[in-house]
């Protein structure tokens, strides 16, 4: 699992309509991971567009996972799901989503630590940085972050606002890779913009071997 | 099934924010059925509620179904959901939701057939009247109803501002119940208007009977 999390591209249909092109294009780049992410979207919009993400994510060998939404999950054959505070608790969805990857997003310690003790799989923690996407989420900051990471066990993925400039100092938090919205799907070419941070995760991965 | 569908109370935050105490109210007026629907609520708030309902049910041998969330219809195991047109389709939802009642919210004739032809197993059909609480469905009237019980072997429940004085023309049409929300759930009490309906309820059962 450790290594298709290392880029993780959510999309976000207010910046790149067309979601499914958004993910396709993210895979020419070489994202590792998708997740599925519409926050105003109907259940059936949600599950037809997985339904493609799901055929794309086969095809390009890349996991993929859906926000927030136990039963278009359920529907589309996910990998994983990743889970809000607000959602049903963790070891409830386990229940109900065998064999699927349950990620917990949380931007505290003590949301990481209770995340793992219900059984989650993953983390998604944040916001390292403000997010323009993610307004009202608690700012964690890297301390935070290198904090979380060496008080849980399952890997640590890096949410909110990690720009090219700031990959490098997020990966050596420890964290098993990045999440991104904005720095792709707010950029002209979502392609190249996944290439260049996928590059940086990359050189952050060869530096951690080299120590 | 039947049986438990002649009178179902749904849920309404809005005008009863007690929810799990309006439920109750509703059974001791002998509701046959309740549907959890907290339509602004997250899902944790949902699954909460839901838990407390699925006990309340099966002390008073009742129904106990979840409007449009599957995932918390699992998790609460639900007898049965009722899914909006915008929801999943059915025949996905029947693939996830092994052994539960699966009711469509309809409000044409075309969408009875579809919805049947899905495998449904019931149909929430309305508005049968203007209704307070959902004023953007159409109303399709007693005409439309009779239409729709005579077009489907699944059996039919009418939804929409069906007051104390419609009852009986609504049950007229061969419905096999009537689900409520605004004449229960704004009255000053719930048991009160709920047994009042079911009184009427009864009293149409007994004269399809006696014809």
């Amino acid at each position: 699992m450790k290594s298709t999390l290392k880029l993780l591209v959510i999309t976000e249909p207010k910046l790149k309509p067309n979601v499914v092109k958004s993910v396709e294009e993210g895979f020419e780049g070489e994202a590792t991971s998708t997740q599925l992410r519409m926050k105003d979207a109907s259940a059936r919009q949600i599950f037809e567009v997985g339904l493609e993400i799901r055929r794309l994510t086969r095809d390009y060998g890349a996991l993929y996972s859906v926000d927030d939404r136990l039963d278009v999950a359920l529907a589309t054959n996910v990998d994983g799901v990743q889970l809000e505070p607000e959602y049903m608790p963790i070891d409830i969805a386990k229940e109900i989503a065998l064999n699927m990857l349950i990620g917990a997003s949380i931007c505290s310690l003590r949301e990481a630590v209770e995340s793992e003790k219900l059984g989650g799989h993953f983390l998604g923690t944040g916001s390292v940085n403000p997010s323009p996407t993610k307004p009202n989420v608690p700012v964690i900051g890297l301390e935070g972050l290198r904090l979380i990471v060496k008080s849980v066990e399952i890997p640590v993925i890096a949410i909110g606002n990690t720009t090219e400039s700031k990959v490098l100092e997020v990966m050596e938090t420890g964290v098993v890779g990045v999440a991104v919205i904005s720095a792709v799907m707010g950029a002209p070419s979502v392609r190249k913009a996944t290439a260049k941070l996928g590059r940086l995760v990359d050189k952050a991965y060869a530096t951690r071997r080299a120590l």
